[in-house]
């Protein structure tokens, strides 16, 4: 077998409190179990890297916390290495909650629908399938299906340069939006506007953002597709049209600090916005109806994506923070 | 003709902070105006007391803020005593802005759906047009549509011996829904739960009213309707399950002080849940509908109501910041 004994393994040591600091996730070696009937061994090829592994490790939310001392939750891209169960065979491809770790033992009966069998495409990078055919793009897709997006309505997309956000814009323009994207460099805001066609982008870290969101928005926000939350999505809201929805996807500006809460919340009632949160995994019936339309969109070039990959799995924590500070553009990723 | 030609009205002097000072109403006495052809003249006979008349002295919101020297905005029923518009008569009943006055030119033409005629019904009270046949049970008609209750289902609703809330918990009782109200005293709490059929209603003056409505409600909020807002809206909403609806209909516990916003704004994430604003203006197209099976629920006894009736133009002000001690129990109205 040509599998290493030793898999190496990020346990979680102790709840982040700000930013993850060093001790918050340990490095292990353990050895790799053995297996059990209807069991496969798959070998952690890509680490998707999502905000929601902060919440994960801080408290219990849609999921249940990380228990101290379990390996890090984590979405991955795997190959497998060796299969008890007779639907697998070794190379397949798959993605699931593989964990922060270089070998996972999974068990395809129980871990649907987040355990997925995916398809080797030519000239297409096995990373789609965390990014764009993976958590970012269905989350894009449904929550735009909440927007309930009409052609000539404006949406503004916060972290709109993630990589749900950008994916959110372009299905946007699909659906003959104006869209307005905010990001935190120009170097983002130029990749928006010039790559993936969205109408203006917004660096919100100039003093002046706020004015030139405004003029960016002649007609008034219709769609808020909220990542952020603070002073972004308080400063949008601000803009909103009556009749307005906000789609709430993530708050990201408050996990790593206290939640700041919304400053007016008359606005919704005056305004008579409807705010909607949602979690992807509900939708988890309507995985194969969306991956479908995303890879047409991909393939027709609707869809445009870019991807930051970080080298090693020893650097698992460190890229869990830069999504905090804004330091990827498109989807992170680490490769194992 | 048997009319006054003077016309005592309150004119808006001055914006209040917290509740209305003397002298934010200016009680005056101007000439009754002479009719144009298509108006007629009205004897304001009752007023209804709402708290979007702080809102509408205050500021601009879903209407503009009444200006300063108009006379006070105010919804109201009167009788014709002159008509020049040949559809209306004298002695007919109207509904609509009559602003706080004893007397009010009306252009029936310009003043749709907020100037409607109505009829006059045998042992009913002419006050049902101003309250659960009036802008409260419009109000509770849409926004327990906007909640979709479903049998089974648990409804908290805030202020819920006011004028709208009590109508929305017996709607939610014909739902089938487990109906809990949260009101400011035991005798209101007695009223619901004895008389308009609540399953519970928790008074959030007693200090421990928190774990009581926790336990009152042991399989969590599918629905809360809002008046209110602030800390009781906040603790309703930890306990909302998942995919919970909020109606957002009031927020009046942040009228005559700052808004306090909202806690936790990631439990909407979490929990998926939705929350949507609305203003029963937006369903002015619908009002005869509303009003229809309004009656009918009326006339059968599924909706009971109350009122507490201030006697004098001159109260009105005074009666407007009752709604804020909740000194009223059902609908507030000042007979002129």
């Amino acid at each position: 077998m040509n599998v290493s004994t030793i898999n190496r393994q990020f346990i979680l040591q102790s709840r982040p409190k700000g930013f993850i600091a060093p001790g918050d996730l340990k490095l292990v070696e353990t050895p790799v179990p053995e297996l059990q009937d209807g069991q496969v061994l798959a070998q952690v090829k890509y680490l998707s890297i999502d905000p929601t592994m902060r919440i994960w490790m801080a408290m219990d939310s849609y999921l249940p916390a990380v228990a101290i001392g379990e390996v890090m939750r984590g979405f991955g891209f795997a190959e497998i290495v060796e299969s008890r169960h007779p639907e697998y065979k070794k190379g397949d491809h798959v993605t699931g909650l593989t964990g922060l770790q270089e070998y996972v033992v999974m068990s395809p009966n129980n871990g649907r629908p987040l355990f997925q069998k995916v398809p080797k495409i030519p000239f297409v990078s096995d990373t789609v399938f965390l990014g764009t055919l993976g958590v970012n793009g269905l989350t894009a897709f449904f929550g735009m299906e909440i927007a309930q997006p009409k052609k000539g309505e404006t949406l503004v997309v916060s972290a709109a340069a993630g990589a749900t956000g950008s994916i959110v814009g372009q299905i946007g323009k699909i659906h003959g939006c104006r869209v307005v994207g905010i990001a935190g460099t120009d170097e983002k805001c130029n990749w928006l506007t010039k790559d993936l066609g969205f109408d203006a982008a917004i660096n919100y870290k100039h003093p002046d953002w706020k004015a030139k969101l405004a003029a960016a928005v002649p007609h008034g926000v219709d769609i808020n597709f909220e990542n952020v939350g603070g002073e972004v999505m308080n400063t949008v809201l601000g803009l909103m049209n009556l009749h307005g929805r906000v789609v709430l996807c993530g708050l990201i500006s408050g996990y790593t600090k206290e939640d700041p809460g919304l400053a007016s919340f008359g606005t919704l009632l005056v305004k008579r916005l409807r705010v909607e949160g949602f979690i992807v995994l509900d939708y988890a019936s309507r995985f194969m109806e969306a991956g479908t339309q995303l890879g047409q969109w991909k393939m027709f070039g609707k869809i445009k994506d870019r991807e930051t990959i970080v080298k090693g799995l020893e650097k698992a924590p460190d890229a869990i923070n830069m999504l905090f500070t804004g330091a990827n553009t498109g989807k992170l990723i680490v490769k194992i």
